[in-house]
């Protein structure tokens, strides 16, 4: 492990033993990805001095190895919503995120989140973020044209459907392939850098200063080799990304995570730094165990005609759902063997799988004394899955008629079980608990004065991959990102 | 809330404001439960002046509260295990309890408590303790005679019986009925009270002391409404239990748990309120979602030869698993609805269960039809399981040949779905991260000087449910307590 990923002390600088100031700003931002520029733009333009300390050479963190599809919508709906047909509404954006995160939700902020989300697209489109008024309509993991309004999660899929009215509201930017990480973050250090706002690159926040009261008052940035003591007069934001890259600290919090994910998500600088430097000031931190885990399965749309079944040959789920609510059940299945069982005609090369072919069959009992299950057990699953299918029914899990078609030989079976191949990528959606105004809590909820996070550093909307969508995470980075840099810009002003 | 659970500050009383000290010990220790008993002993007999603060008026704790069995064995077996016939090994129940906790395993801690178990046991009865050379041999949740070794787990049970080598572990204390906590803790108080250990009750433990450095030196104790300065020269212990009686932080830390579990284990003061002292100085919390969660439908042991399924009338476990492990992969289906279903002459009353009768049938079709799940599916899956179980095997699952017996009408079903009725009683197993020796660790694994803690207040050998058994918990907070007693009270004093 470096020295920044496993050991770095997270216990803040004493203000007391701070005897220069060597950059002294209103607003110091560490990360400047997706929220961190959002906060920066958000924090200059209500007024504020701002600084941005970002580890790396470049402005992109992990907002920019991503689709960056952005969920949004509700109000009546974003002008490409509206464009493509749909109305959204608030109440249904809410009721959706609400179900997918269930017992994790945090209802004040998911109510933030799409009360705002039709001004954030505002806000991005103002920028300069392009979006084109057209419609994805494949089930994929991202659009690679460059259309923008796609479902990216389980809005269509039960039984979600039934509690919330579906409505797409994954954007995609206008760029082919899938560049709209690099296209936003374009974007967004475009605005940065036509503001007067501070960019050191190469510049690595160390630790946080605080007083004895535990109020954050700046914090300590090794650059050009040198500790810098930044002032920070209004407030510290923190944006530094998860601990995705830090196997002490997930082996630490996220045991299972890293027990089945083979491919962590993320740039090199997700080594949890940020969480630490909270932590060090008493930040308490939420749902550290959970994470963004999936199994790309599609594309191509067509393996949804299959079915996953288990170690016991049972299927588990309704296979028209969001791959990472694919993989959380995968996941949870007593006994470790996965299958994805297609027909031959429906069969193409997974597009990210890499899930080995475990078996073929002219019969269903060939395949499964190939891949190791029990052929009684398969041939009840796939009768009576294919029984219903043909009546366009799923009594059991309910997968969308859209997707429902029996079995038909020959069979194939792309063994998903972890370890044997299938990728797994992985991100971690534990962090610091902040309030909706991006301010941090301690354990009892109180804020810690001068101290902002966003984007992964917090716990933010997506908590969990039963209910992830594409574009919740940079969703969620961008729109809290704005409200911390908001929210520190005005710190010690009063209202407004 | 009261004052002392959700809104306790947990920042620590600095050690320069500190004017006068008004108790003076070597080793304070929170909570006089079976944690604190135990290392206010090994403290004392280690030459340590001691005091433990008690915010209850007597001793007790959740230990109390608790059947107290004992999970022991190793290094050739107990004097009990081997009176009935037992040779247990050192690696046999250091690699049963690996497979249990698995990807949560905290191996050292795992391998010290099973290097040490056959020492713990003597040491009980040193102080006192009564084990009648006998087993209770029944399938139950506690020995409800005066007998003392039984199976308390999954020992028996697929996977773990391919695992480890299996062997009863579960130390009943001789008392006839489900008296052991009282029994215990009566037992360690004498112990307690017959060394110069100070015992202040209806003392509440408020935050620590610690100087600039995060190291601690004491605590605030409010006793007769008057905030005393304990000085603990060697360090504090914390053994004030988990957080189950504190809603808000299991709605802050373990949602899934409170959604699910209807019944909090523990005594009132199991309010998280140590777990907050030590964040308070930085001490790390560890895997804060996770708790004892059971569906405590045995006995009459009888009703495992019933089965278990979900919504989608699939069995989903061997039905010969430890209560706490059924309860945990029955929350994890897809679909709320859970029944245990059973043939007429299995049935009998379930002694703690409460799940009302959904449906009786003399087919499975009648059945079906009454409790709402599909009839063909479950026609299968007791076919299935029939025309296995009737050879002694279940290829699915593994249950134990000893509980296999096709199932015969009539034909009753036990609504287990969470919310209908059925009793799914929990604790936290979540808490401060620590060593072996008891210290507290911060997030990067530095142990924060003199502060230790044990019991639930830490996050000790037991886990997860899903590998829960009985006498894990009562086991690691009295085998840990009396390590953190150790180490505390020779800090400071060299290696010894």
């Amino acid at each position: 492990m470096s020295e920044n990923s496993e050991t770095l002390a997270t216990r803040p600088r004493r203000l007391e033993q701070i005897e220069r100031w060597d950059i002294d700003t209103d607003v110091a931002i560490v990360g400047f990805g997706g929220a961190g520029a959002c906060a920066a733009i958000e924090a200059s333009d209500a007024g504020a001095v701002v600084c941005i300390f970002e580890s790396a050479s470049a402005s992109g963190g992990s907002t920019a190895l991503s689709s960056a599809e952005i969920y949004m919508g509700g109000s009546g709906g974003t002008r490409v919503q509206n464009a493509c047909g749909y109305r959204d509404t608030t109440e249904a954006m809410f009721d959706f995120l609400m179900a997918a995160q269930g017992e994790l939700a945090d209802e004040a902020r998911i109510r933030a989140y799409c009360e705002g989300s039709l001004g954030h697209f505002d806000w991005l489109v103002s920028l300069g973020a392009k979006y084109k008024d057209s419609e994805y309509r494949q089930r994929a993991i991202m659009a690679t044209t460059d259309d923008c309004l796609l479902y990216t999660g389980n809005e269509k899929a039960w039984p979600f459907r039934e509690l919330a009215a579906p409505c797409p509201r994954g954007h995609n930017l206008q760029v082919e392939g899938d560049h709209g990480g690099p296209m936003l973050m374009g974007v967004l250090t475009a605005n940065v850098e036509r503001r007067p706002i501070r960019v050191e690159y190469d510049a690595r926040a160390l630790t946080l200063i605080a007083d004895a009261d535990g109020a954050v008052h700046g914090l300590v940035a090794r650059i050009d080799g040198q500790e810098r003591n930044v002032r920070a007069r209004r407030g510290v934001i923190l944006c530094a990304g998860g601990f995705a890259m830090n196997r002490a600290m997930l082996a630490t919090h996220a045991p299972r995570l890293l027990a089945s994910g083979n491919i962590p998500i993320g740039n090199p600088g997700d080594t949890g730094a940020g969480i630490r430097m909270g932590q060090g000031v008493g930040a308490a931190l939420l749902h550290m165990s959970e994470g963004f885990i999936t199994l790309p399965f599609y594309p191509p749309a067509s393996l949804t005609y299959g079915i996953f079944v288990n170690a016991q040959a049972q299927r588990f789920i309704n296979e028209d759902v969001y791959h990472a609510r694919l993989a959380h059940h995968a996941l949870r299945q007593l006994g470790r063997a996965i299958f994805l069982i297609v027909s031959h005609d429906d069969y193409q090369r997974p597009a990210f799988l890499n899930a080995p072919v475990a078996g073929t069959g002219e019969t269903i009992e060939e395949l499964a004394a190939e891949i190791g299950l029990d052929p009684a057990m398969l041939r009840h699953t796939v009768d009576y899955y294919n029984a219903h299918a043909a009546r366009g029914e799923d009594p059991l899990f309910h997968k969308s008629p859209e997707w429902l078609k029996p079995l038909a030989p020959p069979y194939a079976a792309l063994d998903c079980t972890p370890g044997h191949g299938a990728l797994y990528p992985y991100f971690t959606l534990g962090g610091l608990d902040t309030l909706p105004t991006g301010e941090v809590l301690t354990l009892d909820k109180r804020p810690i004065p001068g101290l902002y996070a966003a984007g992964r550093t917090a716990c933010g909307v997506p908590r969990t991959a039963a209910g992830y969508a594409s574009g919740m995470s940079v969703g969620d980075a961008t729109f809290f990102g704005r409200v911390a840099g908001r929210s520190a810009a005005r710190r010690g002003r009063g209202p407004g």
